[in-house]
């Protein structure tokens, strides 16, 4: 899989490429991720990218022609599965979007800043908008990373032990159950018998319970 | 504000805090946010933070004893309006909770990694817990990024423009209306005229009927 990022500031997701699973996963060549600074694609004599909105207002805009240049370059090298912008007013992200997305070759990101990008770019490029959730961030480079991360650890190879992907909460319609791990006793705390007894079958109808207690509890609306 | 983040990976997290918005509030003394290796707090020869589950099964568990350690030494140094744990089974963040937040004075934000925290921790120490959306990512880092990134926009002067922030989506309860910049024509795409006209009225008019269009169309559950 390869992802290109459009952002106005790569540098701000540098690290977290660097140190994650996303780097395992491209250290073992399962995934290539590319940042695009769109300054690169600027015309103007100090490489502005933005500039006031029509009609007036707070803040700035992302300007309609060096993203359509940098999009319309990326696009003649291959051919994308989604060109995904990350907006507030998008699609909310869920766990059964991600392994859709996961299934993808190409994908390709635009990460907005400032008040967002002229909307003649989501009209003619973006195939796909999505939000991460409920709340308004500086920039669309959390979004994509926090996208980018969810897809990658599905890659099988990407996470140590394959079957821990599998057990997580939601791919089963579930929240996952309480762990523990040593010591048994902490500070008045002890760890659930059942999970010391060594008994698989009952363990299994514990964890089962708790995941759906959990659920019934913390997020009934996941059982309907 | 001051915003101390656990982590097993505090590095991931480097380059957003050192080029958004965060950065700049911090320049400004607006907000500082404190890293701590949980390695730092482990005992072990290897300083080890995490062990196998009880009960067996797949991916490894962040220990009680390093993570009780370090929560136990920050809550010494100061009081904390939160502690604040990253998980999939967390309340939904969304953008009324981030403004409760940037009210606090202090925060602690715990992130997991691999299978999570031993539920012990969770009883004893954790005030709120947040999950970010419905789906799994590697680790609570980008969780923590994204709730700090959330928080500290909102700190009076974190943004340039403060009216900004207050015409964000979901703040009135609506999506944000489409925005458009220069050129006012790009390859047949023209902005909408009223945008053009001056009339301060009429755009605004226009901007509130597009931001109720978008919120109906896209996410009628916001308006019930």
């Amino acid at each position: 899989m390869r992802i290109d990022i459009i952002s106005v500031v790569p540098a701000l997701m540098n690290s977290f490429f660097e140190h994650s699973i996303c780097a395992r996963a491209a250290k073992a060549g399962l995934v290539e991720v590319v940042f695009h600074d769109l300054h690169d694609f600027s015309e103007k004599k100090h490489k502005q990218v933005d500039d006031y909105p029509f009609g007036g207002g707070a803040g700035m805009v992302m300007a309609v022609e060096p993203l359509s240049k940098c999009i319309e370059f990326l696009k003649s090298e291959r051919e994308y599965n989604e060109i995904i912008y990350f907006s507030p007013d998008g699609i909310v992200l869920k766990q059964g979007l991600v392994n859709q997305l996961s299934l993808g070759e190409n994908l390709l990101f635009i990460c907005g800043h400032y008040k967002g990008i002229d909307e003649r770019i989501r009209e003619r490029y973006v195939t796909k908008e999505i939000s991460i959730g409920d709340y308004v961030l500086s920039g669309g480079e959390l979004a994509a990373a926090v996208t980018a991360d969810a897809i990658i650890r599905l890659i099988p190879g990407a996470i140590g032990d394959e079957s821990s992907a599998l057990t997580d909460s939601f791919q089963d319609g579930l929240l996952a159950p309480p762990v523990y791990t040593r010591p048994a006793s902490f500070d008045g705390m002890d760890v659930p018998e059942v999970l010391l007894s060594g008994h698989g079958k009952k363990i299994e109808e514990w964890r089962h319970e708790q995941a759906v207690l959990r659920t019934q509890t913390r997020r009934p609306d996941l059982l309907d």
